[in-house]
């Protein structure tokens, strides 16, 4: 058998979510809320089996659900997007972000990803014949440079991953920063993936920076989302994808070869939960409690944060307690503390170990309260 | 915008859908069932999302699922498959058999295809940047002519994709054929992708002749099927893939960074249900009665029908009634007669049209009743 992604092993999330469970450490290693999602919203899928929503939802998904969609973007970015050509219901942001790669990259064509990156960029370009093109963010905060960035494109260039708020960093990206890539990408034909999966969850009263607030940028990007993050149903594996008509007409193309729809019962029980915008705008005010308790509970302790602005994950640098590379450090950090994190080597540039885990805290406060614990011992 | 699937319109399901729902017609087109799942199914999803399985599933699946389908396999066909290493969970099957072409094609490797063949095998070779070979099947019975397949083999053939019971002609291949096939493919490292979505619906006592039966066909064999089309619940977008662990292990490379993982709470429910052997095992009876019903009820009308042996879909040849083509056909069909079908040639080798419409019978029996009487009066 000849691979074609010799180089993909095991994701890190299954290494270390494994080795949680092996050595029964609190788990603050993958992304995921451990706790329950709202009662009404599963009494709502409930309905929907009941309600006999249990055969093949359209294609593009279901029409209720993608017009709620486009009125929450109209509302929280002024733009108009059409509910039919224009947004495509995806078995969560994961899918929507292999099928677009899918439908845009061929052999030889170049694609900017930004390092540290969430691991699915790289392997789904690898697998189309395209070549992930890596910048490195700046290593004291996280932040883009933007003649850096310029001087990385070339004539191959054909689409460029942004992802905002940011895995595994938890900055955001600033209307600046937007509008230098606008500004960088004008007179070109290249395509944006924007990965917005945390776009609910944003703190200290900044504001999510959609492309979609961005005319030009807009025009020539696929927006991918989730509901999973926004909901607390990683599990169910529902997300979105908004994109102008054109793009998504090829984008539908290998979508409906690839899954054709998705959850028929989830997408009503969705589309009646999404109408509340206080279901999703509550978020950054939860979220952002417990960053502040998961920060304030390690004052004085030997680990170094820079304040998460979004999603629900928190850099530790960590050098001040051991010289251990990262990966090594953080499985110590399992079996001897039974505390799992993620080592984000793996998601830099070659491997570059900056002595930083990340921890994730979509935990209940009892779970953050003992695994703070366990850091302050450190 | 370069398209990669410049030939790719829309499904003819969803052209044939629609068209049947703005004439407010019966619908015999696109497959899935118009009743209901099994109250008990549906009671079991809406527990596993009270008991909190609401995160991610591993990756692979729900490891009691994977064991039920194993034990599920041993018993109907005496095979052992590790359900850690060589059984997968995926959105449906199309993702499965997505994700295994994206897995093994490549640029210039062809893929034979036997033709009428379900709409999503030859844009995922496509896409991939591989040639699909199309073989016709015997036009009066849709059999395989082992001969001429022999003589399409090249060495840049890498892979095969059988399906059996077929869509749409609901023929299935016996024992001999899967020994010519296997006799075939001695000596090469070809890859066989075999569909076996309609496993629990094979008529007249046959057998459904798995490749996992045959000991070298099933060492290269990626088997992709369905929870779907045995549970009555299309719109979960729940199957499964089966490999030995080498293949599956170049699958779940791709697979991983796809979708990630599967509806958790789906999962758990199926691992319970799966465990009741009659939950599948009273399919065929069940289906052979909506097939008996409705050929009966066509005694004496103007269209001919070789009996589907599975699948619930029946094949009726209409040039008795008109010299159209069978898409203009099958839409006047729907626009004067109310009455909704596949017209095949688009499965076919270039699009011939042998005058035949593939019809949908896992309807209730008033919707049945309803069709049949249309189509005797025509
Ligand atoms: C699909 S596994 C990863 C969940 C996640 O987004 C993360 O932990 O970064
Ligand atoms: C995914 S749409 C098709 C359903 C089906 O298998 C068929 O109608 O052939």
């Amino acid at each position: 058998i000849i691979s074609k992604l010799p180089d993909v092993g095991t994701t890190i999330f299954t290494t270390m979510g494994q080795l949680a469970k092996a050595h029964n450490a609190i788990d603050l290693s993958q992304g995921f809320p451990n706790f329950e999602p709202d009662p009404e919203l599963l009494a709502l899928v409930a309905k929907a089996m009941r309600d006999g929503h249990n055969q093949y939802a359209p294609m593009g998904g279901l029409p209720v659900l993608r017009e709620v969609i486009a009125s929450k973007i109209k509302s929280l970015h002024q733009r108009t997007y059409d509910p039919e050509k224009e947004i495509t219901i995806t078995v969560g942001a994961s899918q929507a972000i292999f099928t677009a790669i899918t439908a845009f990259i061929g052999k030889g064509d170049e694609v900017i990803v930004f390092k540290p990156a969430y691991d699915c960029y790289e392997p789904a370009i690898a697998v189309n014949g395209g070549i992930p093109v890596g910048i490195q963010l700046n290593k004291a905060d996280y932040k883009i440079d933007w003649n850096h960035f310029r001087s990385k494109i070339t004539p191959k260039t054909k689409m460029i991953i942004i992802n905002t708020p940011h895995n595994p960093s938890g900055t955001i990206l600033a209307k600046e920063d937007m509008l230098e890539l606008q500004k960088s990408l004008a007179n070109t034909n290249i395509i944006v993936i924007s990965d917005e999966v945390y776009e609910h969850i944003v703190f200290d009263g900044h504001e999510h920076e959609s492309v979609s607030r961005f005319e030009d940028l807009a025009a020539r990007s696929i927006i991918c989302s989730s509901f999973g993050k926004t909901f607390h149903v990683t599990g169910w594996k529902v997300g979105y994808c908004v994109a102008p008509a054109a793009l998504m007409h090829e984008f539908r193309k290998t979508h409906q070869f690839n899954v054709f729809c998705v959850d028929h019962p989830i997408q009503h029980a969705l589309a009646t939960y999404l109408q509340q915008p206080q279901h999703y705008l509550s978020l950054n005010g939860f979220y952002q409690g417990k960053r502040d308790y998961f920060l304030n509970a390690l004052k004085g302790s030997q680990f170094t944060a820079i304040p998460a602005q979004g999603t629900y994950f928190q850099l530790l640098g960590f050098s001040n307690v051991s010289n251990e590379d990262d990966i090594t450090f953080a499985k110590r950090l399992i079996v001897e503390h039974q505390l799992a994190s993620i080592p984000i080597s793996v998601f830099n540039m070659n491997g570059q170990d900056h002595k930083v885990l990340r921890f994730c805290f979509a935990k209940t406060h009892d779970t953050l309260e003992r695994a703070t614990e366990i850091l302050q011992r450190i």
